[in-house]
């Protein structure tokens, strides 16, 4: 790669400044016609190449917009990204992604990255609430650079966020299996750090009491997003002396997993036990035992976040914005859950 | 949004060049120790943020790499981009994304964003051949920015590319629904102006060719990588005189929505009609009926991609490198094609 020729080269060889250089590169009018078209064409002869991104650094505008998210081979996920840019797009500005792959470092190093990169703004769903990362966030605050939560948040001062009600889903999920008949009720969690999990959870409990059923904490079972963990759990909860009669899963991923260990040890589904997933990931619904999940309206969750970061951009008050977005989540019933 | 301090306000204001404050920021060691000392404080005074990627300007590294796919919604790409994460990221690279929905002008957009954003390389996946973005393209070659293609490429000079034999995929894809008794084999293609497309079909014609099936041209529809495409291609097929009993399709997506479709006719798999699809996505094996299909070695296509890119970006020499690596296609046969 050849050295890059810089304004500073420019305006070395004219004698004059790095300041005056730009502001003829950038047709200042400021400028003298005759200076300008000194430095363009001193510029054209160096092989300079102007830099849009030099020129946002002053306008403070790259119209850039990163989005950090744990995994994007999720439909949840790519789901909210789509409706991030079709609210975003329209009005001039590009969405660059990230994941983090649930590593608290990578996303340190991807808000690093995306600063660097100069975006206007971050939407994240954090990997974990792990305080290593709480200087890396609360540097980007500090920029001013306005900071989105969307589904996975961490109360922090000054950070907006849209998530679902992950309470009322897991309410709903659980009292759905109950009503179809489920007494033993296990419940697949996520990483009890972070908030969406422990309201799912307190959701399901809360479920529970409602109806006079005992909560067992060997019904709950901390699991990975991922097939494989889900049929793990099964062995573990099949291991049990009784059994669990009903899985509620805070991923439709494990929930498939249990699924599919479950039917190979020949207990039917949803006539032994039922299974509720949760995310509406698009498999749910292609397989022939369809899956019941919970639906988070994720198009709607990426449309509001961009619209709450429209709101930060364009807020020229000294007042700061702060929303607190809460979407109501859906149920989707399908076979893995009806045994009525 | 309070106005950024820049190093030009800092020079006005000391009455210095932007330079001297640049260089002094940086420590750069023609500067003295009065004057660097001055400068800091000054800089802290007015509260100034040091822009590292000021500073990649100048070093001509900012250590971002730019990945843009069709979708990121595909376990394929998503796959890829894990790919080259893997192999980028130990040395220090992050690696940013965009999509571009297979629209044009988006491509060209997201270029531009990743150009805009420093990025030290593209590797991209085309969204489509037409010419109305190869001055876009060209732009990023003649900017000695590294540019690979992976799956989806264009022949241009300069750039290296790597993808798999799709010839030799719709080949053997083909040459297995010819084994296991399919004679009329109908194929669901892509965007033909995209050469993976192109390969996959002639693939197909060359299996019909060598085992004496006649090509008929009614049995080729061009389909969108869909669910409810594959499901309209269907209703059209059966709409013909003689309904195929074999579908190779290029989208795992598509077959998906063609099982669909026959089914809820009553027409049984494998037994009527065999189908094979193609990229080998997740939900191929969840099924109970598992679906056949292509796998195309996707974390090895993006680490590939990846090595190409370190490759050039750490070539000094004057010669430059254009690589074409071409990977292996490897056949998931499952039920929907297995009658035998």
């Amino acid at each position: 790669m050849s050295d890059k020729v810089t304004i500073y080269d420019i305006a070395k060889t004219l004698n004059i400044t790095a300041a005056t250089v730009s502001r003829a590169l950038n047709n200042n009018p400021k400028i003298s016609e005759a200076t300008r078209l000194l430095v363009l064409e001193t510029a054209a002869k160096m092989n300079y190449k102007q830099n849009k991104l030099a020129q946002s650094l002053r306008s403070g505008k790259s119209h850039n917009v990163g989005v950090i998210v744990p995994r994007i081979d999720s439909n949840f996920f790519a789901s909210v990204i789509r409706g991030i840019e079709e609210e975003l797009r329209p009005v001039g500005y590009h969405v660059i992604i990230t994941q983090t792959n649930e590593d608290e470092v990578r996303q340190s190093e991807n808000i690093t990255a995306l600063l660097n990169a100069q975006v206007d703004g971050i939407l994240m769903s954090i990997s974990n609430v792990s305080e290593a990362n709480d200087h890396v966030i609360n540097n980007v605050v500090k920029q001013n650079v306005p900071l989105i939560f969307f589904d996975r948040k961490k109360e922090m001062p000054g950070v907006s966020s849209v998530t679902i009600n992950d309470f009322e889903a897991g309410y709903l999920a659980t009292k759905n299996l109950i009503e179809q008949g489920c007494k033993r009720i296990a419940h697949l969690t996520g990483d009890l750090s972070l908030e969406i999990f422990i309201n799912r959870k307190k959701g399901y409990q809360k479920a529970l009491l409602d109806n006079d059923l005992v909560f067992n904490e060997d019904y709950v079972l901390q699991t990975k997003s991922s097939v494989d963990a889900g049929r793990q759990a099964v062995q573990r909860l099949l291991g049990l002396n009784t059994p669990p009669d009903g899985i509620f899963s805070s991923s439709d991923f494990a929930a498939l997993g249990a699924i599919q260990e479950l039917r190979e040890r020949g207990i039917k589904i949803p006539k032994d036990v039922c299974v509720f997933g949760f995310g509406n990931e698009p498999f749910t619904r292609f397989m022939e035992l369809s899956i019941s999940s919970v639906d988070q309206s994720p198009l709607e969750m990426g449309r509001m976040a961009a619209k709450v970061f429209l709101e930060q951009i364009n807020n020229t008050s000294k007042v700061k914005i702060e929303k607190k977005v809460v979407l109501n989540p859906e149920l989707q019933i399908r076979k893995s859950s009806t045994r009525i």
